[in-house]
Parts: structure tokens; sequence; C-alpha cells
């Protein structure tokens, strides 16, 4: 079975797609004001000997962080449900445990509960994170034909990472990814962008996500796409920056009045911003301008 | 590492226990008075044939509304993360949200999201879940010297169903159970009970969460804890009933002055109640009166 047809079913008569408080967004917003996210990492799906324990515990947080900025919110607090092995070492906990803390510390989120458990076999880490209550959102369904579609950051450093790891070690976008949760707060909150998501399976993937949603079409200018030296000049670059995912990047859209703003908001959190295409209104297009979307690399299910 | 040695690491620094707001509880309060819980169920660890996929279903629901309701709370919304192997049926997912819907409507609770992965082994559902906004709570830490323990429904009938199953159809704690929200959420509105927690890990377990956290002894009369007929007559009936967990049932604590009052409020709601035993001043006596406790059956680490 696919992950869709799963979810069809797991979904099915509860909530209607596409929906605005519920299933689909990158968070769900509660009765309570309150946005919440689930993100589960498995050892040997999600991650490798490529992370140490401290990115491990690093990452859990941030992967969710990016679902909470993704809704133009703020974390608040968190939940982990952390199952290993009988055999797991002391030194490993406390590496996590030091990664995990890290993080918490980074985005000043409380730990509030959780459980541990014994796992057959892969270790399991399971995060639940709220946000700061608020009255409004961002939503990806929310995209307008004629918008402007933006990203922030680069693209494709943690496939880079992947496929290449060792390479360069300060490229730290695999192990240690960064969210730009102020960033995405502000435009959220100064009323600069209509719909938003993370770029955490790929542009193409939530790309066409919040087209879906927002019944709208997406024109893309590859030679537009952010990439940093680490991708510079790489063969498989096109595919690293859209085809791999992990990039826990913002992409959004905004009206063409609002770029100004949108620049010199970005550069006051000194996080880079780039206009990469526009949305159209026709739903049946989801294009790279001038060629063909690259193969897909990776899929974690 | 045990369970609690992992606990230690990982929660080091975050918050301090006992404590009433945090780490420690059935359930966390959050800044949003809303309190949450998470937990997590493994394929061969935490379930196993004995458990339909349906049964499946169902028990990640109830498990956390165990939690909410020992908090005095409503249940309101959960999350689920499910991760399954590739080769998933579709008739298993199927036959698992068929429970979980049920349990979702039974008790009126909102999925509003999650995630689904690939598992490369055993099956996981991780659930989060959230209660309805509240200014008040009942901890596990709160409870008195002289107070009388009460327990609610019978114990030990989730322990028949695992070590004699098929035995007798019609005992279905070990894969339906029901925790008495409702009563819960009336002896805390009522103001009737100074302490409680849900009976998950086994009535000795528990008791000693509820001790330790309150800085209390208890004295426990071991004939007056509530059996079944599914119970009655076995042999290792008193570790069924004590060492096993699974109840699902409410352990609290009262002044004697409330009996009368808890005990109507109770039959209003069907749920059979008992007093089992008192709370002591001394702190270092947690034992059953006139006998030793029974060795533990078995753990989830």
């Amino acid at each position: 079975m696919t992950e869709q047809e799963i979810i069809n079913i797991v979904c099915k008569g509860i909530v209607k797609a596409p929906q605005k408080y519920g299933v689909g967004d990158d968070a769900a917003a509660t009765a309570t004001d309150v946005a919440v996210t689930h993100d589960t990492m498995i050892e040997g799906v999600h991650f490798d000997d490529k992370l140490t324990a401290e990115d491990i515990g690093w990452k859990i947080v941030a992967v969710n962080v990016s679902d909470i900025a993704a809704m133009g919110a703020r974390p608040d607090w968190a939940t982990l449900s952390l199952s290993v092995p009988s055999k797991i070492s002391e030194k490993w906990v406390r590496e996590m445990s030091t990664g995990l803390h890290k993080a918490l510390k980074h985005w000043n989120i409380r730990l509030i509960g959780g459980d541990t458990t014994r796992s057959p076999g892969p270790i399991i880490l399971s995060m639940c994170m709220g946000s700061m209550r608020s009255r409004t959102w961002t939503f990806k369904s929310t995209a307008q034909a004629g918008n402007d579609i933006w990203v922030t950051g680069t693209l494709g450093d943690a496939a880079v990472g992947f496929f290449h790891h060792g390479e360069n070690p300060l490229n730290k976008a695999l192990q240690r990814p960064e969210p730009p949760v102020s960033l995405a707060y502000a435009l959220h909150n100064f009323g600069l962008i209509t719909a938003m998501t993370d770029v955490s399976d790929g542009l193409y993937v939530d790309l066409q996500h919040m087209c879906t949603t927002s019944k709208v079409g997406a024109i893309i200018e590859p030679d537009q796409l952010p990439e940093s030296s680490f991708v510079y000049k790489k063969k498989d670059a096109l595919a690293y920056k859209t085809m791999f995912g992990e990039d826990y990047e913002l992409l959004f859209a905004a009206t063409p009045s609002m770029e100004d703003l949108i620049k010199q908001t970005a550069a006051k959190y000194r996080i880079p911003v780039r206009k990469i295409g526009r949305f159209v209104s026709d739903d049946t297009v989801c294009k790279l301008s001038g060629m063909e979307w690259p193969k897909p690399l990776f899929s974690h299910f």
C-alpha cells in the first residue's frame, strides 16, 4: 500500500480534504487555538549512522518545529515517545538527550511528557509538538493564482549530506536542520504571505501538495532555485534541490506587491529568500519552466 | 538500562520531580490549560496476535484516554503516528481504522493529524492526545495520609486475558479497555478526591508512584481488591490483580468523609468502586496488609 492509500483509510469519514483545520496541513489547529504536529523517526528508515545520537536528538525536535513554523506559529511544548532496544547504551541515551536539550533550548520549547518503551529492534522517536496559542494560521491550501512562489535558504544540502556523506563536514543540513521559525512567524503576523508549507518531502512533492490543496498550478524557474556551494556543480544538483527533501526550509506564496517587504523582513532575520516562480490558475500545471522534473531520489515509504 | 534510568537522563535539567505540571504525572498540563499525553504501542512488545487489528485501533485510543481521565479531564483531540511495514495488507489497515474510529467516536475525540511512515519491522502506533481546556487538574502527587484508597471496576482481567487467552471470550479487558472517563471527570469536578492515577502498570507499581510523588505510605487490604468472575479462584489471582497492569481503571485518594458521595456518584455512572486501603504518613510503607506483594508477572521494558 502507498502512504496516501493508508492515510485515506485511516482518515476516512473523520475529515474532509482539502480542509483548513485538520489532517492534511503541516500541523493541525485544535479547538483550543493550538497547532499540533506529530512526527516519527525510525532507525533504518529516517536515519542511519550518518547521524550521531546527538544529531538524532536535535533532529526529532527540528522536524516538528518545521511543521509548527509552516503554520506561522511558534513552538511551545513537546512530548517524546522513545522506544529503544533493551541493550541500548547509556552513552547513546546521554548523547541523544544532549542534542534533544540543545534543540529544545534553542527554540525555547518545554518537554512536558511522553513515554519510554522497549523496541524489539529499531530505535524509534515519536514527538508531538504544540504551538503557542494563536487566533490565526497560515495554511498551505490558500495560495492564489498570480502569487509569487518564494523559498527560504538553500535547497539540496541535505541530499548532498546523504549522497556525499563526509565530503564536507561544514554541511550540517542533514544532521542539524534549523527551520527559520522566527521569519515564518514574522511573515505570517505581518500579513505578508497568503500560504506556506515547509520543504520536508522535496520541493516537487511539497509544491504539488500546495497546488492540489489550493486548486492552483505552479511554474518554477529552475535557474532561480537557491543552491549552496555544497550543491554547486554536482551532477544531480537539480534532483537534489527538488526531489530529495529534508530541506526544512519554507515554501510560501505572496502577492507581487509584497516583494520588497518580504525581502526587508528576511534581511532582518538574516535568512536568504528567493522568488522561484509563480502560481497560475491552470491547476493541471505544476512544472519546471523549460524542462522536466528530475526522477525521484528517495522515498521514506 | 532500566526505563527509569533512561527517563532520568532524557528529562535531566528539564523538570524537577516530583512536580505537578510536567513529566511524571499521567498527562502533562500545558501553558494553554490543556493536558497532553503520549503513548506508544509496538508489535511484539505491547501487543501480539491476541489482539486483532480492530482491537489495536481501539486500544491505542483507550490507553491515552486513560491518562487524560486520570487528570480529571476529558479528551478532545488526538494525533496518530502510524508506522507499518511496506507489505502491510489493506485489510489490516481497514480493520485497525475501524477500531480506531469506534474508539474516537465512543469518547468524542477528533483525530486532527499525525504521520504515516514505513517501519523496517514491527507495527508501531504512537498517539498524542489533548484534553478539553481546564483550569484545574487532579494529580497523582497530592494524596494525603489518612485518605482512603479507592479503585474502580475490577483488577486482573487483562492479566487473565493475557495468560488464559481464549478461555472466556466475554473478557475483553485486554483487547478493548474502557477507562471510566465520565466518572473520573465527575469525581474531579465535584471535588470528591485528593489525588488520582490510572492503573496501567499494575496496582503495585501505580500505587508506589502515587506514594513516592505524594510522600506518603499505603496499606492495602488484599481481601478488598475487586475481582471479576474471570479472576475468581485463579491460582495467581493476587498477582493478576496487583502485578500485571493494563487494567485501565482509576486509583484515587479521598478523605473518609467523602465515602457516601463517592459511592452515589459512581452508582450514577454505573461504575463499581471499592475502598481498598488507606494512605499513611510513614512513606517507607507500601504494603499489603498481612502478606507480601506477589512477584512481578511482566514488564513492557
